[in-house]
C-alpha cells in the first residue's frame, strides 16, 4: 500500500461536492467546509434532503446547488458537466437511502439510492479526473456480532440489511477503483448520528409521534436495544481528522462513534418524553428488534480512530440529551 | 445465529438449479449432481458458457437448459417462471463475468454480470419461494495483503478488482436475504481452479498462444506471481461438504483452496511449454502483476475448511499437472 498526502496544497482540491447535501449530515458539512474556504457544491435528489436547508449557505458566491438523481446515469453526468465548470474537486459521497426498513422490504430501493449513485459517482470521477473521494459508510456493513466489539479488523461481514449491503458493495467498488485510478479515500463506518436538521431517526420519530398525539408514545421493539450514539459537530469532526491524515493507506476504512456502550431505545424515549409530553405514557412492543435488519445490541470499536488522536467531546448520552433539545426546537421540516 | 440442516430430506430439495451451469465449473457441477439422482436445470446467457459442453446432458430425463441474460429482470424472472415447472429447488449460482481484467477496464461489465446477476436471482427467489443457495465467490474479494494468510476472519476487504468488488457485493447481498427470506446460504470463496473443459485461465491461454505461435510464448508479467491452484475435481467435492453440513451459522463463508503455497506463473508457463511445444522460448514482462486488479502474490488460509474435515486429493502443482494434460488434450471449443 502507498502512503497518501490527501491534503494536496492544490488549488482545485478546495473544491469539494457533496452528493446527498441536502440532508441532514450534509448540511452540517456544508457549513463547515464553507467555513474553511472550500467552494462548495450540493448536489442531491431531494428524496429526504430539502432545498430550504440549503437556504443559509445560497447568498454565498462559494455555493452552488445541483439537482440531480445521481443513480442515473445520464443525470449524473449532466451534473458532473456543471461540475467541472468550477473545477475538478474532491469527493463527499453522502447519498443513500436513509429509511432501511424500507429498503428491507424492497432491496431496489438501496441498490438504486444506497449503490447505484456510488457506482454511477465512480464512473464520472474516473471520466472527468476526480482522485478524492470521502465516502459514508455505516455501521450495518458488520452486521449481528452480539457482544463482539466491532472493530475494523473483523470479518466476515454478514450485513443483514439490504442498507447495510449496499453500503458493504460501495466500499468494495471504491477500493476497486483506488486500484486503477482513484489517489485517495477514505471511508467512514458512521454509527447512529443524531442532531439537527433531523429529517429521520429514533428522535425525530419519537418527537413527531408525542406532537401528533401527547398523551400516549408507542415505540417498536421492546425497548431494549441498545446503541451507541454521536452527535453530528463529532461526527463532522472526526471526518475531517482522518480526511486530512498524511499517512496510512490509500483505502483507510475507519470506525467513527462514541467511545462508550451507548444508551437505549427505552431511555431515549424517556429523555423525549420528558422534554416534549411529559405525562405521555410509553408503549413497548415484544420484539428485540424494532424491525427485520435492525441491529439489536453492538459494541463499536472505535480504537482505530483514537489512533488518529481523536475523542469525542459528547458521550452517547450527553449527544442525544444535546439533540432532544434541539429537535424539540427544530422547526418543523 | 440460527444453526441450519440443509440436507433437508425434501423431494423439492432434489432439483437443484445451476446458474451459469454451462461453463468450466458449472458442467462439472451438473455431471456430479446429475451422478447423485438430482433433478438439474442449467441456466446461462452462454456468454463464456457453451451448449455444447451440455451435449453429454441432453438425454438424461433429469435435465433441462434454459438461456436466459439473469442479470435482465424480465429475462430472469420468465428464467424462474420456467424452473418452477419442475418444483422449487436449491440454487447454486456460478454466474460471472470471468474475464476479470475486461471488468477492470469497464466496471460495467461485472456490474451486470457477476452483482446483477445475485441480485436478480435473490429477488426471484424470494418471489418464488426458493430458501437455498450455494454461492460461488472468489479470493478476490481480500485485496492484496502480501504475506497476511487470506483467512475468512480477515478485514476489512479491499479489493482491488471490480470482479472482487462485485462478488463481495453479491456476498452482502446474500447475507441481507439470509436475515429476510433465505433459510441457507453457503458462500464459497474460490480459488484460481483449474481442469476440463477449460474455457479461459492461464493454462488455456498459453496452450492456445502456442498452438498459434509454437516457437514463444510471451508472459504478461514478470512470472514470479505465486497463487495456489486447485482441480476442479477437489472444488466439487469441497463444495459438496459445505454443502451437506448440518451445523454453522445460517450464512456459512468459507475459502475453498488447496493447502499449500501454490506455484509460479513462470512454472506453469514451463509445463505448458514441455507438454505442448518442448522448443519454445518463454518471454517475461516486467511488471509484477499482470494486469491491474491481480494479485501478485497471497497465502490462502483452508483453516476452516479443513475444519469439516477436507482436505484436496492435489496439491497445487499436481493439480497444474493434471489440467496441463487435460487441457493440452481438450478438443478446441
Amino acid at each position: 500500500m502507498q502512503s497518501l498526502d490527501i491534503q494536496v496544497e492544490s488549488k482545485s482540491l478546495q473544491h469539494s461536492i457533496i452528493f446527498g447535501g441536502a440532508g441532514f449530515i450534509g448540511t452540517n458539512l456544508v457549513r463547515k467546509l464553507l467555513f474553511h474556504g472550500h467552494r462548495v457544491t450540493v448536489v442531491d435528489n431531494l428524496s429526504k434532503g430539502r432545498v430550504k436547508l440549503l437556504s443559509e449557505f445560497t447568498d454565498s458566491i462559494n455555493f452552488c446547488f445541483i439537482e440531480a438523481d445521481i443513480s442515473d446515469r445520464n443525470q449524473c453526468r449532466a451534473a458532473f458537466l456543471r461540475i467541472i465548470e468550477f473545477g475538478v474537486g474532491e469527493v463527499w459521497h453522502l447519498a443513500a437511502n436513509s429509511d432501511i426498513p424500507a429498503g428491507v422490504s424492497d432491496p431496489t430501493v438501496d441498490l438504486k439510492d444506497t449503490f447505484m449513485t456510488t457506482f454511477e459517482i465512480l464512473l464520472c470521477m474516473k471520466e472527468f479526473g476526480f482522485k478524492h473521494i470521502n465516502f459514508a459508510s455505516s455501521s450495518a456493513v458488520y452486521g449481528d456480532w452480539l457482544d463482539v466489539p466491532l472493530h475494523e479488523s473483523l470479518g466476515p461481514l454478514r450485513p443483514i440489511s439490504n442498507y447495510g449491503a449496499m453500503k458493504l458493495a460501495s466500499e468494495a467498488q471504491i477500493s476497486s477503483a483506488s486500484e486503477s485510478f482513484l489517489e485517495g479515500a477514505n471511508i467512514f463506518r458512521f454509527p447512529n448520528v443524531v442532531g439537527t436538521p433531523a429529517t429521520h431517526g429514533v428522535i425525530y420519530d419519537f418527537v413527531g409521534r408525542l406532537r401528533a398525539q401527547p398523551e400516549k408514545l408507542e415505540v417498536l421493539g421492546n425497548g431494549a436495544q441498545q446503541k451507541s450514539y454521536l452527535h453530528v459537530s463529532d461526527l463532522l469532526s472526526a471526518m475531517l481528522v482522518i480526511r486530512n491524515r498524511n499517512n496510512g493507506p490509500k483505502v483507510e476504512i475507519v470506525n467513527i462513534g462514541a467511545a462508550d456502550s451507548g444508551v437505549t431505545v427505552s431511555w431515549i424515549a424517556e429523555q423525549v418524553v420528558a422534554r416534549v409530553s411529559p405525562s405521555a405514557n410509553i408503549f413497548y412492543g415484544a420484539d428485540s428488534k424494532g424491525w427485520v435488519g435492525d441491529v439489536p445490541k453492538f459494541s463499536y470499536s472505535t480504537e482505530k480512530l483514537q489512533g488518529y488522536g481523536w475523542f469525542p467531546k459528547l458521550s452517547s448520552t450527553q449527544a442525544i440529551r444535546v439533540a432532544v433539545d434541539e429537535i424539540a426546537d427544530q422547526v418543523e421540516l
